[in-house]
């Protein structure tokens, strides 16, 4: 089966968003081994929309929709898919009944307009909306399917794991089967890790190694092809196995996680509490953190001290440290992580003082940054990085790099 | 004119990157007044890039292809489009120059398969790259100009901008300018905003009207085409009073604003300062707000406390308030901000206390939240929010709703 993914919507040829949703859906078709040939952005014109159709359907089987499901005018792509096919729209009940009751939860009254959402083409496979309004729906038409799914991410991405992947694997039967793991290294750059592997890499075919570097982090995608899935994965080990022989020292985890996700693992194994106290991050840390659901088992809480007087008057930084040391500095960084420990009663205290940018601070330049860790058992200690970035990439890999010190104490 | 984008490279249809560039480029042409109909993504494919090129040939004139320059052998671009237009590569001698400068200067030698680079097809215009090795071009065909560019990024970027944009201009000559701004709200549902709207949006020709609803917000992009600059913002001008005649109640800034850049400009303009007390969001008002330089002047900084704990140890909230009330309270939010306020001296306090999902808590539904303000010369209050959504949405609509809230006041 080969498929073409068609974002609709102006929006995206105005560049006012990029195609973050053909990438999502891309990404999961691999992994079931679907092949995709093509992705085409439409703006929301039903002519120019009709002819993607028809191109569409001359060189796919599978053939998946985002967006124009919603209820203003310029939302066609059901209308326009169904014409196409030569199908009318049906109201769905169910989909009706969720709309009502989402405006009755949000004490709103429910303009006309939002019918429109209800309608589904008649003989299709209706995929409920969850996170939002308009149902997503799988098609028929000759030997093609065609499925639309919603453009918003937040309600295309669990319908597509939740109803079309589902749906995708119960209607291929057995097939070749392509497995892919993603091994996560931070503290590497991509060219040493390259260097480090390259034998490994250039003899590559099946499995193939993909090196990607993103956000300070480095990645390798290994994707193996087999008639079993238990094939797969077997090459894959293998794989893995060569690989983190040479390079282990950096590998963190696998797929989507994070080195916070790695960080809090750990820290519920150990039964640890952790607070913080963020001075350049700003709440970054803690953002990250709380982002987990149950997050509140693990964090007591923190403070963000962006000046010098929160520093003194809620984390009771002494005045002589600021003074003598300044508030960028390793005495510094150490009392904040003390402190908050203490303050909080928490069994780990992480803090983070440094210079986002764009200018310097106390005669340091952009990118300095010492992270503080006081743990249970052992001197309180601070890390200094340079890191000479800009002040949101800066603010970003000092949250990484707290985890990771923080990963790497755990390990221990 | 019309373009089409088309992206080329596997790693797109395999979701490992988002086109980025197709957004980049589509924004850049907008701005210049070229309509862009389509983007097409291809992989690095010669049979599937050749029917591509076919496809956007009968419904471009402009067709610019990112990707598939660079030194390997899955780089196809240049060779693709040069059969198809039946030209010839040929070296380009300056590129040669920059790309052997450019191992000489990272002290490595240059592999044999890096001359490659430095082909273009012959009779185009060559746009050097001053970011890499591989050179953009620009080559006739008929009625159509082909035009490939690098993709990486930090390359094409600038390529675009320094060579791209003005050799397009030169081309266009005298046209027809495309103006547009972007109208932002916060606090009305797309449904509703379209229905106070209808007639004016059923009306449009030129300007252009388009509702766009992401993250809690709706925006309605005005795009307007004259002979002039100026006639174009006129027209804006009009269609903007108009809509704001209607809705302005809900309007909050223009194009990439956004509600927390707006609080924070009128903060600095009465000179006040702001601290938070940060329950289910964690942080998240603070990091925002710290993400913006010069965030110092106006954050004294604030505490998360996610645990009752927390609550009560740094921000010392009474043990009757969360005995009585319970922390998803209005009370407990409105003596978060007071005392935010007073324990760092700030001018205003904000603070968030709420159920963030995915269990409910205190007996309160998911998305229940209370936004607390302390402001100077009234009353501390509470604003109640039923969000009903999932957790990290919850917590960005929550800082949202803080931010709106917050400018409501500071306008008055």
């Amino acid at each position: 089966m080969n498929a073409e993914i068609i974002g609709v919507g102006s929006e995206l040829l105005l560049g006012q968003i990029a195609n973050t949703n053909a990438q999502f859906i891309s990404k999961g078709l691999a992994e079931i081994g679907v092949n995709v040939y093509y992705h085409t952005v439409v703006g929301d014109n039903q002519d120019r929309l009709r002819q993607a159709i028809e191109t569409a359907e001359k060189r796919a089987d599978l053939i998946i929709y985002t967006g124009g499901l919603g209820p203003t005018k310029d939302d066609l792509t059901k209308e326009t898919v169904a014409e196409y096919i030569g199908k009318t729209l049906i109201t769905d009940h169910k989909s009706m009944a969720n709309i009502e009751d989402y405006f009755e939860k949000i004490s709103r009254k429910m303009t006309e307009n939002n019918r429109k959402q209800a309608l589904v083409i008649e003989g299709a496979e209706v995929f409920p909306n969850h996170h939002g309004m308009a149902p997503g729906m799988a098609v028929s038409h000759g030997e093609h399917i065609h499925v639309l799914l919603p453009g918003p991410p937040s309600e295309m991405q669990p319908m597509y794991k939740d109803y079309l992947e589902p749906f995708l694997l119960k209607d291929m039967g057995t097939r070749e089967r392509i497995e892919s793991r993603i091994l996560r290294f931070f503290g590497i750059g991509e060219s040493q890790l390259e260097t480090d592997i390259e034998d490994i890499l250039d003899a590559q075919t099946n499995p193939t190694i993909a090196p990607l570097a993103a956000n300070g982090e480095v990645t390798l995608r290994i994707t193996a092809k087999h008639e079993t899935s238990a094939g797969a994965e077997e090459m894959i080990r293998k794989a893995e196995e060569q690989i983190l022989s040479r390079v282990g020292d950096y590998f963190y985890g696998y797929n989507d996680t994070t080195l916070m996700k790695e960080a809090i693992a750990l820290l519920k194994e150990r039964k640890w509490t952790i607070s913080a106290a963020e001075s350049l991050t700003g709440g970054m840390f803690q953002e990250e953190l709380t982002g987990i659901p149950g997050a509140g088992l693990i964090l007591k809480g923190g403070i963000v001290c962006y000046t010098n007087e929160a520093k003194q008057k809620l984390l009771q930084v002494s005045d002589s440290t600021i003074k003598e040391h300044g508030v960028v500095s390793e005495a510094c960084a150490i009392e904040m992580a003390e402190n908050i420990k203490k303050l909080l009663g928490s069994d780990v205290g992480i803090s983070f003082t440094g210079v986002a940018g764009p200018d310097e601070l106390e005669g340091n330049p952009v990118g300095t940054v010492f992270v503080g860790l006081a743990l249970p058992g052992r001197e309180p200690f601070a890390k200094k990085l340079n890191l000479g970035g800009m002040r949101e990439g800066n603010r970003v890999r000092s949250v990484k790099y707290g985890c990771h010190f923080l990963l790497h104490q755990l390990k221990q």
